[in-house]
């Protein structure tokens, strides 16, 4: 169960491993749109990502533990091909434990290189889920290693509640927001998201973007069970998985709506934020801004918080 | 003549209409850098560059001015193919004036569509600077529009100085920087930089950054006259100018030194930030960063204050 300590003491445990990310506005962007925007540039976390403030709070609070049993934490691991890998290799190194990180190896070289970077041990595998799940399983078998999931951990969630938490502290002087905008994958972030505003700002309400391309969320949403997306074919990759048990439960209770977009829509606002905003997002960051370009009707004159996930992108491989 | 109190009235007097941008850092740039650097995002100041701050500062004065005689200001006018042409009709904007924009029919069409989108005429002319001035003249003749000058300008001067003084406020917790860098043009953010941090962080040395295929400046701070650039290439396309009497003047009195730079360091440099920081920087942005790669046994284990002026790049033509 997580609550509004819970979100506090996550706070209290990461505030001094990341950035507080700054709350940015433009005016071109609210004038285009209808809305008063204060994004949440997550792309200026440390490890480019979000992510930084889930794996955090994960390591350090199993550290913390370990500490009450007199132990010192042993070696941690996940599977990703993204940011959360680098977000839990960059957490061991912030409390000195080994971290075996077990990437598809196809995923680009940058980002086995940044995990490499903090020093954790990558271990290659095919890019399936079975080999994945096997590759963890044999590092766990091997060394003894934690598993820290990507999303369905109270303590992930937790961590990455603490980005609307400063969104909403540093927005107070506006007035409550009207809505918390946030893209969903896993559901990690949507969950962490949809908790801290119940506990924070419980008028404000909570809107995610959902690619077409990875439509299994909007489905969970409205069924109550957990499905599989139509398909998955999206430039946002960062929001091909499915949601949890654990994740659909909270989204199910503290989300208002969960909007799909296009690829050619998410591509439209990722190109605007670069060009108007001037700093760099990845196309899952874009996600929320295209639903609510998509739906201008719904938000007009409203103040939207607006979460920017990430930027690790390939400059080699640009969308324009 | 410039003095602490002009630059707190400067920063007095735009201070509601632009962004006070974040203090970054970056742990990756500084452990390759072997500096500690506070970076100070002018890509993120509305029109996407510190050229806002001057600008309003000098149209906002002239209103005050006309004011006090109980007149209307009336219209504005300069020549530019970059931010100072943004600069001016934003400026214009916040006050209602009418703005007319020389700019030359070579300029890229996005920059142009952005002047207009501010609401200012722009008035096409041949690409040289005779031909700009001309223009100039012609508006000047015929509307009774004020010149605003991108840098030979106190006004101007006061405005670009007040990013340096929330650079030093912001920094303060930190301890004084021992350096503040920013890049070299016509030498009016420079003049700023070396006039605000003189009077509020008098320890601290200015250093500036300037491309080896625009270097007027390192020569004039040599012998002491205005010197013309020995020719003129550089991918850093705002810095192209020479300074004139009066920033020559500032910066013989209050800046420590020039370092040149290639254009394979600046793109290096810039690539770096875009990779590493998750913001969009234009190449003379990144030229100071660039010099202190350059020059780094001279900046080891010192605190860096880094100015990155602005982000208005073509997305369609990145140079890498």
């Amino acid at each position: 169960m997580i609550n509004l300590e819970t979100i506090q003491a996550a706070h209290d445990r990461v505030r001094a491993h990341i950035h507080r990310t700054p709350v940015l506005t433009n005016q071109t962007i609210n004038h285009l749109s209808g809305a008063s925007i204060y994004f949440k540039p997550e792309n200026l976390q440390k490890i480019g990502a979000f992510k930084a403030r889930g794996g955090l709070n994960a390591v350090l609070q199993l550290a913390e533990q370990e500490r009450y049993y007199g132990r010192a934490l042993g070696p941690i691991t996940t599977h990703s091909s993204g940011n959360h890998a680098q977000a839990v290799a960059f957490a061991a190194r912030q409390v000195g434990v080994k971290a075996y990180i077990v990437m598809p190896r196809t995923a680009p070289q940058v980002k086995k290189e940044a995990v490499i970077g903090y020093g954790a041990e990558v271990i290659e595998c095919e890019p399936t889920l079975e080999a994945r799940e096997a590759g963890v399983q044999e590092v766990i078998e091997r060394t003894g290693a934690v598993l820290i999931h990507p999303f369905d951990d109270d303590r992930v969630i937790a961590g990455q509640a603490t980005a609307s938490k400063e969104l909403i502290e540093d927005t107070e002087s506006e007035g409550p927001l009207d809505v918390i905008m946030a893209p969903v994958g896993g559901g990690g972030l949507l969950s962490g998201t949809a908790l801290a505003t119940h506990f924070l700002s419980p008028h404000t309400r909570v809107i995610a973007g959902e690619p077409q391309g990875a439509a299994d969320a909007v489905l969970s949403f409205q069924s109550g069970k957990v499905e599989k997306a139509p398909y998955i074919k999206t430039i946002a990759d960062g929001l091909m998985t499915s949601l949890s048990e654990r994740t659909l439960g909270y989204i199910r209770e503290h989300v208002t709506g969960i909007l799909t977009v296009s690829d050619a829509e998410i591509v439209a606002a990722m190109r605007l934020v670069w060009e108007r905003m001037k700093i760099i997002i990845e196309p899952s960051s874009a996600v929320p801004l295209a639903a609510l370009f998509k739906n201008k009707e719904q938000f007009a004159g409203q103040k939207i918080g607006m979460i920017l996930t990430g930027g690790n992108v390939d400059l080699g491989k640009l969308p324009f």
